[in-house]
């Protein structure tokens, strides 16, 4: 059997797994990332250490795929920035592993490798068109043209989160204004909940606990008014979102991810409104809107998808 | 010599011209469309007569290359589309000319077209990937990927001037609001400007004849307060829609072609101070924003570059 790593470097845990080319999460592990050391050595020794680990005993192991949250310059294998493990910056940490481990290793950012495992393993299977976008604390997003991630000049196309949607609107984390982020991220719904909660207005949501998009989709689905206008308000900038990439792209689908994804029927029929509202209809019909397939294990999965998609290129077929 | 027919098939006239591979433009020719005689068989005929009287005596054609203004399902060769000639939507207009004159035939819309001939004998040669952008009546795009048009799952890829960018904004030709084209294109400039005279503001723009984009500029350039105030307004707004394009595509150029292009630095200088303020600073660097060299003949050096393209696939080459 053929088993890919797939490592997904973030800035508190490493977790790795293996993956066998239909899918199957065979083996997986998990150490933290030790970035607090702000020591490179440190960092690579660990990562390294934790591989060995996760490939002791196992045979068939043809490549390794990382993904990391940052800006990768894929041609050298170096990651370029990456605020949260700054000390790997400017390091050709797949050719380090490659030299170590002796099988293809490949890197790249994030979201580019959640688009590719849901185009291996997941809902894009039969898709050769389509954009990923993942709705969590920010919204990423992986481009696929052709059967393959399509990175730009410099590997950083997909930004679809700091697209401008709204002339002079809300501040975004990223020091812009407007961006979509900033207007269908989990952060911008609790960031609104909150701030309506602290107008004193009657809701539900001012007797949860801590707020997170899941207890604001939970309170609307049970009919508290304020939470529904709070998840509304989200998907019609949604909606705004996915038309504009219908319009630029005329993907066969947009692919949904991310934890806000889970939120289900409740979150992508809005999207589907609001969408087909925004978007030209004869480019509306033609392009789904659903649910990634991966979700739990999307970081994992989509590293060892590139570490697939590596070892295939390499090899020609 | 090689040469390669492009034809610009237009709701009034068509153009045709022989082109060179090198690009120079060798024989032209131009005749009326015939539309208003809602006949198919009296527009073809009449495309046909002009197609024959170009080739007169011509040695060396190639193959032939049609752009027009509407949907073009390129894998079937069919116009879908096409408000301005109804009677060609869903005609193998390509595969009854290939027939009559036994040549490669191939037909695509027009603003892809203009990409075309700005990668083969343009101001894309050096780039594989950029966006270029048609500043006119409405904003029209063509999205180069790797060295070719992308064009989607439909072939609607680009419709760029659609992208929203002002929710609930400005009413667009195409019964959406907020569209980029509402905002900076030709028609959107005349209509702030119209508007502003008609109000009685103080502006040497209430003295001029007919207005278009041409006099607003130049009564900017001349010094006029409003005819500033409209020009920056565009310009703001075509920053906004060229970083949300680099944030997407991260493209190598945005390419700016289209009759607005012609008011050059003015227009330029305007476009990229505002885009520089919107995109990644990271993004924006790597992105040239540059005027398109094609112009007057764009739409039928765009359809030669089709052609060009045409034959060389064939060929595999």
């Amino acid at each position: 059997m053929e088993l890919f790593v797939g490592i997904d470097l973030g800035g508190t845990a490493i977790k790795l797994g293996l993956v066998s080319r239909d899918g199957k999460l065979v083996k997986t592990h998990q150490v933290p990332t030790k970035a607090e050391s702000r020591e490179r050595d440190i960092i690579v020794s660990n990562l390294k250490e934790a591989l060995h680990s996760l490939l002791s005993g196992m045979e068939g192991v043809k490549a390794i795929g990382i993904g990391v949250p940052g800006g990768v310059d894929k041609k050298h294998g170096m990651i370029r920035f990456m605020p949260n493990i700054q000390p790997l910056e400017n390091y050709a940490l797949a050719d380090d592993l490659e030299k170590s481990f002796g099988i293809p290793v490949a890197i790249d950012n994030d979201a580019n490798n959640a688009a590719r495992g849901e185009y291996i393993f997941g809902a894009g299977k039969k898709y050769r068109d389509f954009v990923l976008i993942t709705l969590g604390t920010g919204i990423g997003g992986g481009i696929f043209i052709n059967g393959d991630v399509y990175g730009g000049v410099a590997n950083f196309a997909g930004e679809v989160g700091h697209m401008k949607i709204v002339p002079e609107g809300r501040p975004c984390g990223c020091g812009l204004n407007g961006c979509w982020e900033a207007y269908g991220s989990a952060t911008a719904m609790i960031k609104r909940a909150t701030g309506l909660v602290a107008m004193g207005k009657h809701t539900t949501l001012a007797r949860v606990g801590e707020m997170s998009a899941k207890v604001i989709f939970d309170e609307a689905k049970k009919g508290d008014a304020l939470a529904l206008e709070v998840v509304d308000e989200a998907c019609r900038y949604l909606g705004i979102g996915v038309a504009n990439l219908i319009h630029l792209f005329n993907p066969e689908a947009v692919i949904v991810g991310g934890g806000v994804s889970h939120a289900g029927d409740f979150l992508f029929d809005r999207i589907r409104k609001y969408a087909s509202l925004y978007a030209k209809t004869e480019m509306f019909e033609t392009c789904e809107i659903i649910p990634a397939a991966l979700v739990n294990d999307a970081g994992v999965m989509g590293s060892a998808a590139l570490a697939l998609m590596t070892l295939d290129k390499r090899q020609g077929t």
